[in-house]
């Protein structure tokens, strides 16, 4: 650590290296998950709970290690308040039903929240080797290339990413999905939100909506966007709305307009 | 060759290894497009259409080089009729919208019919260094493992991956995804049909459901799933229906009513 060290890049430092080992380890779990049915006799859907979990306390446990003062929400064991003005918001792995499936579209999202703004964004996808790292006022990375927002990509010209879980009823996704094809546009869903962000800000995506997420879900992937030069409707990241669910959407400036309109946002 | 050799087994054989050189070929225009891009002072869809274009060419000369007698129907050059009985069927670069836009999804197709049949199917991807491969009576395999699917998996329990595209109404893909919600199923879009029709023989989807794609699109797929233990609803491969659309259903067993019922077909 030098003098010039702030608390933000200590922090960015931490979660980085973070990312990359519980990534492995959650990488470890899916790669065994047909052998760890077998051998603990359990199904494999609790086999996944317990790599969420486990992946979920070895966070925690780097991050108490060095920021005992930070507070910490996480989707398995909920939130731990601090003292120190950042708060740890992690979704150990998003994108649980891919992991069951075997699918490899999943992903460890990391955020750090300083004044309730998300400061820190990191994700990586261990499957396809990938890492995104964002920082206030430091740009978004991917894999250490640095990630631009091109304003021209529109809905028309590129793809939108949705989702949904069962907060949302059938009829509103099913609406979302046919009023985005009516004006042009084209959607992907591969099943983990905080990875369709981390598009977003890879300009692989033009855009994201699903219209109830949590904190944990999305927070890291807000702050890859905005550091990659795009947008993203604010989350309620203060008192009670950070453990409660809200809209989601995130775009490049071209898509922004019509994913505010298609969300009934603006 | 050995004296026991099949036409089938000499025509798996080449199906693999042109999935692997023509695979090899398309990763490198995806991970040279922006280079590309700036050299040719072309757009990128045209630099991908001309990637389409080329790996398409490489498995038409390699098919005719030992087996010129076989029909070949790409997706890019059309129709070529055979003697033999064989046509290979061939779709260069599934998913280009995904190879457009950076994102991993994407792969290449071949299949061999054999009397309207698609006896051989061949996925590789590329970018996840994953090769499908099956032929009539030989099952299914992804890098050599074996694939069989399970048929307790139901559209309740697993996921299902869905397609759509100009052919089809904004309307009718909101219903289908509306229907497949209210089933207490779930969805999957990708972006590559081929990729989501290998993804049901590897039971990461229980199946897959597009209201019309082109033969190129699906035969590789279809015999995969068969392969692997799943069902199809035929493709029209006879006369001019194999240079035309249709709907395309592959599901593993335990699927199979649901998808026939959402896609009109029971």
């Amino acid at each position: 650590m030098t003098s010039q060290e702030t608390g933000l890049d200590r922090r960015f430092v931490l979660a980085k290296a973070i990312a990359q080992e519980a990534g492995a380890m959650a990488l470890d779990y899916f790669n065994r998950r047909d052998s760890l049915v077998i051998e603990t006799k359990r199904d494999l859907q609790d086999v996944v709970s317990i790599a969420d979990r486990n992946v979920e306390q070895l966070i925690r446990q780097r991050v108490e290690a060095t920021f005992p003062e930070d507070g910490f929400l996480g989707e398995e064991f909920g939130h731990t308040p601090g003292t120190s003005g950042y708060t740890w918001v992690v979704d150990p792995i998003d994108g649980t039903a891919p992991f069951v499936n075997g699918m490899p579209n999943w992903c460890v999202s990391i955020a750090v929240l300083h004044d309730n703004t998300p400061v820190i964004g990191v994700i990586g996808a261990p499957c396809h080797n990938e890492l995104y790292t964002a920082a206030s006022g430091k740009g978004a990375k991917l894999n250490g290339r640095v990630l631009t927002l091109d304003p021209s990509r529109t809905i028309q010209n590129a793809m939108t990413g949705i989702g949904a879980n069962s907060y949302v009823t059938p009829e509103r996704v099913g609406d979302i999905v046919s009023q985005l094809l009516h004006a042009g546009g084209n959607f992907v869903r591969n099943g983990s939100g905080a990875l369709m962000l981390a598009y977003v800000a890879a300009g692989r995506l033009v855009g994201y909506y699903e219209p109830y997420m949590h904190a944990w879900d999305c927070l890291a992937g807000y702050c890859l966007v905005k550091e990659a030069g795009g947008w993203y409707h604010p989350f309620p990241t203060q008192g009670e709305g950070l453990t409660k669910g809200a809209p989601v959407v995130a775009a490049g400036l071209g898509a922004r307009a019509e994913l505010e309109k298609l969300a009934g946002l603006a």
